[in-house]
């Protein structure tokens, strides 16, 4: 088939075949497949979508354009957590050395933070000396050691996912659902996993901003996944505020090692034993969800969590010595307090302070630019605070006053503050297995 | 705008201003715009098409991309007819020296042909020596002189429309109205026109296969025409079977000067004569179509029309004889009967037989392909004749045996045949003028 005819085609509604998918995706790593071709191919699957066949072809198409690790020495289970990603998103941290000492082995490669939302290869980065560019060896070996790594993606992983991911960037079709699922899964399924969880976020801060468009993005994924022959599971979580009390790479790290102290928000707390409940369960090592809860809380209460992480942060070359002291993640020239009330604080719109703590300097707006570890907010009032006169409602971490300034006002103007009390915040939304009816959570 | 922000509103169904279109085609022609931005920003105006205003902006956009003749010097009034293509369509070649035997100055700017349907430029060129690559003032002289040119369209005329066909061309996304108007009423607008007659063809062998999507491109071009202050009527003609006898350059050639001098297929004359009416009418030239349709026909049968078209030839560098004599156009080396019957003929399709001839070699699949003058079908039996057994139905001209063998067979599959006779067949469907209700033809 012509790429013209397979443009074509799915222009005008058609289901393709695996055959004519492979040979597209083929052509345009080769060269005979024009990025004018696939961009035109990508905004046809944006109005017209993909089948179930279609995405689990077009994620086997993209995973087989690279390396796919094996990971059989480092053992069983081997199930990894994927978040849609959001603002204040530190649960990796809590949840991978969880899982592990649960006894999950957990092959995490993940990614760099674009526009609002943060990334957790950028907030490991603040731990001073951590590397995240380890190659498939150490990786593996690492895995093995303390029960879970997390690396950057390598060049060899799905290089057809860069590509086009680079190209639905500059043309308006990320915002599309099986475009997504193929990014997502190919890349996981590239790192041998027997399970995968997925932390599906919405809201404002996230990238599904409704409850049904996430719905529909997790039910395609864990459907895939099963196509795929990989067990997933996938939370609807809420990001219409941010997650925990800070935003920022070394503000996060340190709120993480808090959590896993057994203080720490407890949204932050609620929401990663969950996730790693799911893993423990998915992976076997539990006979009932209540029974991998009690095993995840149990792991971070008694500090076996934390004595895992702190093992993770050494194999990948950072000081070890943050887990007791998190000063040495250092900390910006300028603290700023916001001041506000009096009143309830009824919501904090996650998107705003998400581009606040980008404008400071925390997150970039294009691949490559460099971020500034240690700025961000820091939220003092939760969603539901009561407020006197004058509250201190939040700390802006800045480099310059004239930049904590700009972020106060940011701040400010995303809590939005009133007379009555705001109702109950349901962290988890809904939970959805493969092949089964979604479940309220 | 950044060219993001343009596709990702034209995606979402926004209406963009004419200065976010002529920034993103300015972009293109500069550089700042990819070809993938295009390419995706064509597929997202493909599904989600355009407005009026939208339409009128891309093709002002396009038109002023590059130069516009004034041609104020040939006179008044400047009518040029442009057809959406067809199997056999020669008109051309009839319209215009009869519009300008009755004062019409039509400075006709062509293309080439490409896949099933053939081009003015091709026809023409199987004249000996005949040129079509005129240069500006040349083309402004013979129209002057003569009362019409036919020339190709030179590189600085409306580049951007220039770029953006070869990037529809591959990237699916040709079928789309707006796309079609704009690329169109541009390249038209370039020549100084004061008013133009657009022959939609509808049917088989058309771009637009049923009259309903006939009437929206017609409709279309005739609005966004109006916008840009051209006056212009669209006249619906039926395509389904080949327009006259001959398909192929030197036999349609031959077959417009039998029809120029009085003989020649009904149909041809027939239509040849309503669009050259309904231009001359559009000029001012008449006061009503029945006297329009009264001065056109006076041309033809006086044998004025073939004298400027004899003039017309020997400006463009053609030798002149060839009004007298065809046999000057060479023939190719077989020429192959076609026998069937008995029965009527109820359809020939036209799509059918276009392919064949570009297979003959009369046409051309990709641009700069070299055709073939001398090759192509006659039909003999046209729609409605009845056949005894055995009777020939078409000639085929080829340049070999084995090739004259494979379109004969193609030619009989293209023919039904049948008991009965066929309905009547209306050559011109319907009118459409600028700001009235369609009214039937």
């Amino acid at each position: 088939m012509t790429p013209y005819e397979t443009i074509r085609l799915k222009r005008d509604g058609a289901e393709l075949d695996r055959s004519a998918i492979e040979e597209f995706v083929r052509g345009y790593l080769e060269g005979g497949v024009g990025d004018y071709q696939m961009a035109a191919f990508l905004m046809a699957v944006f109005f017209r979508g993909m089948t179930p066949r279609e995405t689990e072809a077009l994620t086997a198409v993209m995973l087989e354009s690279g390396r796919v690790l094996e990971l059989a020495s480092v053992g069983s289970p081997r199930i990894d957590k994927h978040s849609t990603g959001g603002v204040g998103d530190k649960l990796s941290l809590v949840v991978a050395p969880v899982a592990a000492a649960c006894g999950v082995r957990v092959p995490m490669i993940s990614g760099r933070g674009l526009g609002h939302t943060g990334g957790t290869l950028d907030k490991l980065e603040a731990i001073p000396g951590l590397r995240t560019d380890i190659d498939a060896e150490g990786f593996e070996r690492i895995v093995g050691d303390v029960g879970f790594a997390i690396v950057g993606q390598s060049d060899e992983v799905a290089p057809a996912d860069r590509r086009i991911y680079a190209l639905r960037d500059v043309t308006a079709t990320v915002e599309c659902v099986p475009l997504i699922v193929a990014s997502i899964l190919s890349k996981k399924l590239a790192a041998g996993l027997e399970g995968l969880v997925l932390d599906v976020k919405v809201g404002r801060g996230a990238f599904m901003s409704d409850a049904e468009r996430g719905r529909v993005l997790a039910r395609a994924l864990i459907d895939t996944a099963a196509r795929l022959e990989l067990p997933a599971t996938a939370l609807l979580t809420d990001m219409s505020a941010p997650i925990g009390a800070a935003v920022g790479n070394a503000l996060e790290v340190a709120e993480a090692i808090e959590v896993l102290r057994g203080s720490g928000p407890d949204d932050v707390r609620l929401v990663s034993l969950a996730l790693a409940a799911a893993m423990i369960e998915l992976g076997g090592l539990a006979t009932s969800r209540t029974e991998a809860e009690g095993a995840a809380e149990q792991a971070l209460d008694s500090g076996r969590a934390l004595e895992v992480f702190g093992r993770f942060v050494e194999a990948q070359h950072g000081d070890p010595r943050i887990v007791d002291d998190v000063t040495l993640l250092g900390e910006a020239p300028v603290r700023r307090p916001v001041i506000a009330g009096p009143g309830f604080v009824r919501s904090i719109d996650a998107l705003a302070i998400g581009e606040a703590c980008v404008r400071l300097g925390a997150g970039r707006r294009r691949l490559g630019d460099p971020v500034d570890p240690s700025v961000g907010i820091v939220i003092d009032a939760p969603v539901g605070s009561e407020l006197g006169r004058g509250a201190v409602i939040a700390h802006v971490h800045a480099a310059s006053q004239e930049s904590a300034d700009e972020a106060a006002a940011s701040t400010l103007a995303a809590f939005e503050i009133g007379a009555e009390a705001p109702g109950e915040r349901d962290m988890i939304i809904e939970e959805l297995q493969a092949g089964s009816p979604s479940s309220q959570g």
